[in-house]
């Protein structure tokens, strides 16, 4: 019981933190709910429900598979499903008479090879990559109606009042979440894209800029950045990590965003496709990282005199480019010109140059090589980031 | 026209493609094709029909929802399907049992609360990270069995022979689908697991070992992969990047495995976790290759003079690398004893210090500095794989 009890508690908190981690989910769950008893009006109100009858059942059948958690998901469900069932409805009509030509021996068969045919052609199809990625339910929801209603036809008379009445109670329902997720509490799919984005662009640049304190030992007496490798500070040098397989969560929330109406800052037809690129060179910045963090804990250890060497021009690189990174970050957030980042551009391309002269210094002095290799594998990792940064700084633009 | 019919037969190659591509996507549509034709027997069937009635409908809806590519897939569907209905179904009943206590004006009003409040919470917990990779559809189908029971009690009178006879249409399309799934061409989402992470493998080796001929000119006098650089051999060297961005699928794949009955030489309980861990050991690998990619494009070249001095090693260290991850692959693919990569592994270790040795002899000789550090650091990098690799080599054990 006692164990029982400590369970309990930590699933609670587990759903308190989730809850407060995005309230938005909160929300949505509440936004669900509500369109649920909206749409079962159509149950408890006479006179609606001697309007539709049981087909009130399709209104929340709907509401349940329709509503998503962004509005461009809702959006493109609800168009998808409404396009779907018209046409299949449509077809499926045509087909049940067009069987009904057989007589009543030869229209279960005719009914039945229809069926098998148009069904294993629609599944193929959700193959496409292209269809998958934006019609996929679309293309679930034409099987189903067309099947059913061609299916339903063989038994049931009255086929064209039973899909219209369907019909109608989709459209109602799939209206009430568009409206719903529209105008409560809206969660743009847009949007999310373009924080997610700037956000990965900031997760880099507290990487880069408290990269040099880590890095280089010596660094550590100054003050910023101390204590910073150990307690929260290592979940900061972990941000990085979650970019490294940003992609289908980018991709997705990018297909979403062009079902979405213009909102806020953003017009119809906002360049989404933008935000994949930037998003794409940011990724290749992380894994240049995510190399360099093998490197710094390897056991081969550069010699911490050639490290002091070449720390001045190797923490400048990083820092700036971590710097250009905040400040194209926040451009992006603000949306304004993202000009401010290039000095900080400059500045590394200039630090670059300086830490090529600070490696011919060194090495005419140094006599162990081997010593060198990995500080200045280290170094030229960071040039391969600062010309990253560059091009992102370029796609901004 | 013309323009038309051009569109037209590059649709329909692109279609064939597809099917070239998997032969296994065409006897999939077959397989839904069948599944449904089978299911409409309950309406064509007239004593199928004088048992079940409209509720034969859900069939039709349960096979073509939950009809996966993968036999785990389509299992974990139907799993979900059928206790999530069975539960909700039964706790609707009871909530319409409660709230009739209230009389006729206080029951849609106990009822649309108590739809609102379970519909929320159980919206929330589809965030949960855990839930939402197991057990999504369950719960999905759990909100909508609910609501559709509860609201429908209002109006319908024979709620319970209602309720069983949508169980038992359920349960008889998601048997129709599991045994079609399972005994006709099963597609396993295990052995496609398994399949990817030992392609993954050689993709890597297939770099790898090509490698030496491509960064390192003089090696193209001698033979092997000579003009591989440019033609097919371009598309060798670029099968790597799908595996940058492999975890989703893996992660999905394994997600499937797990609800999959033992087969073939898969036993129940297979270790799918392995195989995950294998998957991100080669995303390192990965990442690694995609950094020495960038360096050989970059701007900066090594000398030839060093390189051809580190050459030896390096192209050692690659080949061998490669030969290793071979052997690992066919290892796994033929699940044999993976020690035939030990040797290879040793090999590349033994090279590793080679090219300590060239450095610290090259560094001597060789002035310009700044000419060798690119050329180092590609050093550095193969030794990154090469520790990679024998990390692989011990997981595959």
């Amino acid at each position: 019981p006692i164990e029982l009890k400590a369970k309990i508690t930590s699933i609670a908190k587990s759903f308190k933190k989730l809850g407060e981690d995005d309230p938005r989910r909160l929300t949505h769950s509440f936004k669900v709910g509500l369109a649920l008893s909206l749409v079962s009006l159509l149950y408890y109100a006479k006179p609606l429900y001697d309007g539709f009858g049981v087909a009130g059942m399709w209104a929340v059948l709907t509401v349940v598979v329709v509503f998503e958690f962004t509005v461009g998901g809702t959006v493109s469900k609800c168009l998808n499903r409404g396009f779907a069932t018209f046409l299949a409805g449509g077809l499926g009509i045509g087909a049940d008479y067009f069987a009904s030509l057989f007589g009543k021996k030869g229209e279960p068969i005719v009914l039945g090879i229809l069926v098998f045919l148009l069904a294993a052609a629609a599944t193929f199809s959700r193959f496409f990559p292209r269809m998958k990625a934006r019609y996929d339910y679309g293309l679930l929801i034409f099987i189903l109606t067309f099947s059913m209603v061609a299916v339903s036809g063989y038994r049931v008379d009255e086929l064209v009042l039973l899909a219209h009445r369907r019909l109608c109670t989709i459209i109602l329902g799939g209206a009430t979440c568009m409206l719903i997720s529209i105008f409560i509490c809206p969660v743009w799919a847009g949007e999310d894209l373009h924080k997610a984005v700037a956000s990965n662009l900031e997760k880099l640049a507290t990487y880069l800029e408290g990269f040099g304190g880590v890095y280089f030992p010596s660094c550590k007496d100054e003050g910023t950045g101390v204590n910073s490798k150990d307690g929260n500070g290592n979940s900061l040098f972990q941000g990085y990590k979650s970019i490294l397989n940003s992609k289908n969560i980018e991709e997705s929330l990018a297909n979403f965003a062009r079902w979405e109406p213009g909102h806020g800052r953003f017009r119809l037809r906002h360049p989404w496709k933008h935000y994949l690129e930037i998003g794409a060179l940011a990724r290749q910045c992380a894994y240049n990282i995510e190399f360099i963090n093998a490197c710094s804990d390897s056991d081969i250890q550069a010699s911490e005199e050639f490290k002091s060497k070449i720390e001045g021009p190797c923490s400048r690189i990083s820092a700036e480019c971590g710097k250009a990174l905040k400040a194209l970050a926040t451009s992006m957030k603000t949306m304004t010109d993202p000009s401010s980042a290039k000095p900080n551009v400059e500045n590394s391309k200039a630090a670059m140059k300086d830490l090529k002269f600070a490696l011919k210094a060194a090495s005419t002095e140094n006599a162990d090589f081997l010593a060198i290799v990995p500080a200045a594998t280290v170094g030229s990792v960071l040039v391969e980031i600062a010309k990253c940064v560059e091009k992102i700084s370029e796609a901004v633009h």
